[in-house]
């Protein structure tokens, strides 16, 4: 994982850079805002995940020998502009939203400060972490609420790319799932991980008893028996006759699922097994996981919907410059301004308000100053949070967002910003984000 | 890119792993079938993308010892079980649909035959890489035929993980696409990479026209120029002041896309830039690029749709034991029964049938002795070609799949598949399968 992320990138970031130096405008201070114009889906709230993993991208974010012979071979760039990509390292400094925080409609995730060509060339790699980690962190999330408190485990890895598995894993782990299927994750992020055995290994043995006394000979009474291969009922049968009243857990991944659950759970426990859990894993989402609020499920497994941000794949959000200074030095806010994509230029800062209760009431977003100019807002001080903090300062990475300590923090961090919420915002059908924004 | 893919799978495949040998069962003879019951979003065919990938992801998946180390820690396998994996390399045979070719439901896109812990191993690897890029080019292939011949570029790696965006621009230029935007696509695969500029560069400048003799001074009067930051028809009569009537393309990425290209049009020949095409970027996918076929468009730039499959991010596709050997080695077809996810088990062979006008009409999949076996559907030989072909032989990998030559193999491959199918094929709603699947 110390290869260049140099040229995960558009070709445009490069010619731009190319065209702007020869032009004398490439140092000219910019500002860069990351933000969504809607949420994607009409989800209620946003949830920020991929800033830990786009930190340590940054820092990999260097153009190697490997990457200049590249470049050159292409012939697209000019070579004071190859010169210039052989000294490059980010420079600037970069505010953004917390990972784990949740947002809104224009909430600026992250805030670029730079010369505009070092920070120009970020941007493709910080859409690609955000917009895919935040899709899955959403999703996720509904589905962590939907759960009511049942533990959730995101296997759906073999549903996206090999490595966006991985990320996905990171993600949904963020939003509160407790473990994944997927080792890659367990190893770089120490999230943990779970499965035990398909419906190939039952069908590996020459009957479903060979293949339960085969996992309990090997991975315990405590493992968990996938027992919907053949006649789930008799496959519960077999399982306690097999592991015994001790065994962990059955899985059931078929079948009409609230009334095969509350069936399960009556056999076992007429079978004395009632501390054998039940974990469900059939084509899961937020809405099935619902509907199974009542039954007696101990854990879910989900796939294909969590891992594919359950409708909603990416976050749309955009990387947009707000703010440079011209010949004279001076600050101009800039924004385009075509009819259907309009952007609020200026430097911003941000503050959630919160009512006497605490709860969460509007997103305030201040044009002013930026981000650690307290001018703006202050009214609003002992009502509100700020949201924005320093995650780059002057080309360093700020300690606490990466690894696995910025892992741990993040997921904390989401449990208190959903507790915030009104209750609005765990519904899970369409509608308008839980409170609105306000540009002050 | 040298990097261990082993541990880029499911837990689970480890510890079955582990009981299978433990129980004298992992050397069992085992057919593994990768496919998909149906194809989602209704879609008429589905496009086989990722093999070459799969392939060169196969010969690194190797534990070495850091994965090894990671793996004694979680203390989850035997001693014996880690000794296995430290010498794991998979020594089976692989069948499968060539890569771009197009497939049906149940179409057995991959047989992998190799003892059960062997194969079993492959999986979530084989699952991850083909159910994401096969989405994805089957996505981009109903653009194609919706551009109806004019030229589609690649450009939403931010919409997706920075990873899945590589695969992302292979896979649409399997399907037609003509370049990406991406440079890391450009490196590894050689596709032909674009892109110019960004609003950004207009923000930066002093004047729309400042950014325009930037951008031409360096780039040449060939490049496009992003027309829509402030006024569309003033930045177009900009562009042709400063570039002269010899401006290559022009870029719009905002407003009603018909209305505003043909006026676009009418003004470059006003201003005698007959030769300047026109491309266009807004947000499309293949229903908006249909909607522009009769509008005077050069070429379609096309991003979060392709990236994100269109609606239909993954491809659904499940990877199932059909036979195996016993003790006494013979063969036994082996399937799940649960009622809603039946399979049928047994060795496939496939030919695609073609009628007297060399139409495809139906994918015939005969269970018998398996791909390379000639006995089932001899009857049909002069009237159908057979599909599969064999990709690894004892654990070596076939020449032609891989690398920059498997990829333009592939692309060929699959502008003819289409071109086989019947016009119904061609439709973009939502309907059945362009040819029916009959087991035999």
């Amino acid at each position: 994982m110390n290869a260049s992320t140099a040229l995960l990138t558009d070709r445009y970031e490069l010619t731009m850079v190319d065209a702007a130096l020869a032009a004398g405008t490439a140092q000219r201070q910019s500002v860069f805002e990351l933000f969504t114009r809607r949420l994607p889906g009409a989800r209620r709230y946003g949830v920020v995940a991929g800033t830990g993993r786009l930190l340590e991208a940054i820092e990999r974010f260097r153009f190697g020998d490997d990457e200049l012979a590249w470049l050159e071979t292409q012939g697209f760039l000019r070579r004071e502009t190859l010169d210039w990509l052989a000294d490059y390292r980010f420079s600037g400094s970069i505010w953004g939203y917390p990972e784990g925080e949740v947002f809104f409609p224009g909430s600026p995730l992250l805030i670029v400060e730079a010369g505009f060509a070092e920070g120009v060339l970020l941007e493709t790699l910080a859409l690609s972490v955000l917009n895919a980690d935040s899709a899955i962190a959403t999703a996720a999330s509904r589905m962590v609420n939907a759960a009511n408190g049942k533990p959730l485990a995101e296997m759906g890895g073999r549903r996206t790319g090999e490595h966006s598995a991985v990320a996905a894993a990171r993600a949904s782990y963020i939003a509160g799932f407790s473990a994944t299927s997927n080792l890659e994750a367990g190893r770089r992020y120490g999230i943990p991980t779970m499965g035990t055995a398909a419906h190939s290994f039952t069908l590996l043995h020459d009957s479903e008893r060979a293949a339960f006394e085969a996992q309990i000979a090997t991975l315990g009474e405590g493992t968990t028996l996938l027992v919907d291969t053949y006649d789930t009922e008799q496959g519960v049968r077999t399982a306690v006759e097999v592991a015994g009243t001790g065994l962990g857990a059955v899985r059931i991944d078929s079948g009409d699922l609230p009334v095969t659950v509350a069936r399960v759970r009556e056999l076992l426990d007429d079978l004395g097994a009632t501390n054998t859990r039940i974990t469900v894993t059939n084509d899961l989402d937020e809405y099935t996981v619902a509907a199974l609020a009542s039954s007696p499920v101990d854990s879910f497994g989900v796939g294909t919907s969590v891992v594919t941000g359950s409708g909603a794949p990416t976050m749309g959000m955009v990387y947009k410059l707000v703010a440079r200074t011209g010949d004279d030095g001076d600050w101009v806010s800039v924004a385009k301004q075509s009819a259907d994509k309009v952007s609020k230029g200026g430097r911003k800062s941000v503050r959630r308000l919160l009512d006497s209760r605490g709860r969460a009431s509007a997103e305030l977003i201040f044009i002013g100053d930026g981000p650690g100019g307290e001018a703006e807002g202050e009214e609003f001080a002992d009502r509100s949070r700020q949201l924005l903090v320093p995650l780059v300062v002057v080309g360093e990475t700020q300690p606490g967002h990466t690894g696995g300590a910025g892992l741990e923090a993040a997921r904390s961090r989401h449990r208190a910003a959903v507790a915030e919420l009104p209750p609005v915002a765990m519904r899970l059908r369409r509608g308008d984000p839980a409170i609105p924004t306000e540009y002050r």
